[in-house]
């Protein structure tokens, strides 16, 4: 499967007054790298792959994470995300945040691919994950690294 | 068990360009009823209680969501949290998101009641839990408010 | 000029590592002050108000915020908000945030009342704030205070 | 005087359900490439610096922000800081942030180099900023980019 590396610092503002992450910070983290997953494999932004593709983004169906160590302000972590499974209109993906080579958070998400229902705009529905997307995310190429 | 309820309204600024909230916002939502749940049985603010038991927080070990429907900014919303469980450090938190009484998220939490270590303050650590919270916690207490 | 009120508590996840609200979070507390004003004066949600009047919103142009003293989680605080003036497509809001009867921020907004172009739905332009709002917004009414 | 700039991309979680930047998140952005000037000329991370210098950060005094022209996810941003004046214990500093080659939003900050007082600690008070920091924040040296 494809993977994603990001590697970034640990900010001011993304800490609470322990000094250490707010852990609802981590899921901001999370979703930029599940992002750049597509946007590495089918080198595109987000932007251009919600027009291209007519949804209206990947809603979170079922997501949690572990925390065994903290991190803080200044902290250099490294997310490493795959997707673990395709479903029909959904799809399963893993995040590994590590820390100084040590294995710091585990998180799983599952997501929809979702558009808008044509006769209820108010309303968001899954619809099929385009064949395209799944063979880009599907090759195997491993250490693809954060550039922007 | 201890119960309570916040009602509150979805912000604009909660909200993702799908219109609908962006679910790390979620899990600030949750970490305030869960700082809430002990203001309201121990009548103290979260800056107190830190305070009084010389604690640096309840940072989170390990927590999820299942996010049945969507809400977007406008919508009134309540949170029902309670403490399933408390064990000598760590404690065990599930809440409920319903909107328009409809049950749309359902999360939980594992904390520990954490304190820096004394011999090196860059560590933190958990330390026992005070009877005197669990036994607040622990009175039947349906429907406390959210006042402020 | 229509006055309102918010009162409402700090939280946990609004501060930094100094123990003090991380300042980009005011700016959020003031956005939902702003839109505060519009759904007590026009009985309606912003969801409702955007539908209504057909906006996007009312994007920023220009703020600033002077900080007086610090506030931390637990802190009790007020905002006052009102609207300075109407223009033809902007407007001028302006907070005060109280804390224990101090005057802790004062800030000022200019924004604008923006709906997407019609010929080009990736621009978004000023258009014409409607009278009834103008005069809702008029009417002297000191003290509404906050229930949602 | 020291100038950096800082590359990236707008984040989806960024952004509001105009589609554009909730505007706080820019401050969260400036406040990141301020650290990261310091960063930048010391060569040591901001905790290492707190650590060194003994501050608990540089609590903003005064900021404002002009918005010329809105960004969205996907979007590539530069942000190009520089600090204008070093007071005794407060200094100012400037962002640009441009978009394509356009000055998308301008902005201002005075902060203050701040420690606990020793006698209060609850209290926070401006400390004279050392001349080691002035110094190294003097030297010319344009381009410094970002690298984490």
């Amino acid at each position: 499967m494809y993977i994603v590396n990001r590697e970034f610092s640990i900010d001011w503002g993304d800490c609470d007054p322990a000094g250490i992450v707010f852990y609802p910070r981590y899921f901001c983290m999370f979703d930029v790298s599940t992002a750049f997953i597509f946007n590495s494999a089918l080198k595109i932004s987000k932007y251009e792959l919600l027009n291209k593709f007519n949804i209206i983004g990947f809603p979170m169906v079922d997501t949690g994470a572990r925390f065994h160590y903290p991190s803080r302000f200044g902290d250099i972590v490294n997310i490493e995300t795959k997707i673990d499974r395709f479903g029909r209109s959904s799809f399963d993906v893993s995040h590994k945040l590590w820390r100084d080579g040590v294995l710091a958070i585990e998180a799983y998400e599952k997501r929809v691919w979702a558009a808008r229902d044509e006769e209820n705009p108010e309303k968001i529905r899954g619809v099929p994950i385009p064949e395209i997307v799944i063979d880009a995310l599907s090759i195997k190429n491993k250490d693809v690294r954060n550039e922007v």
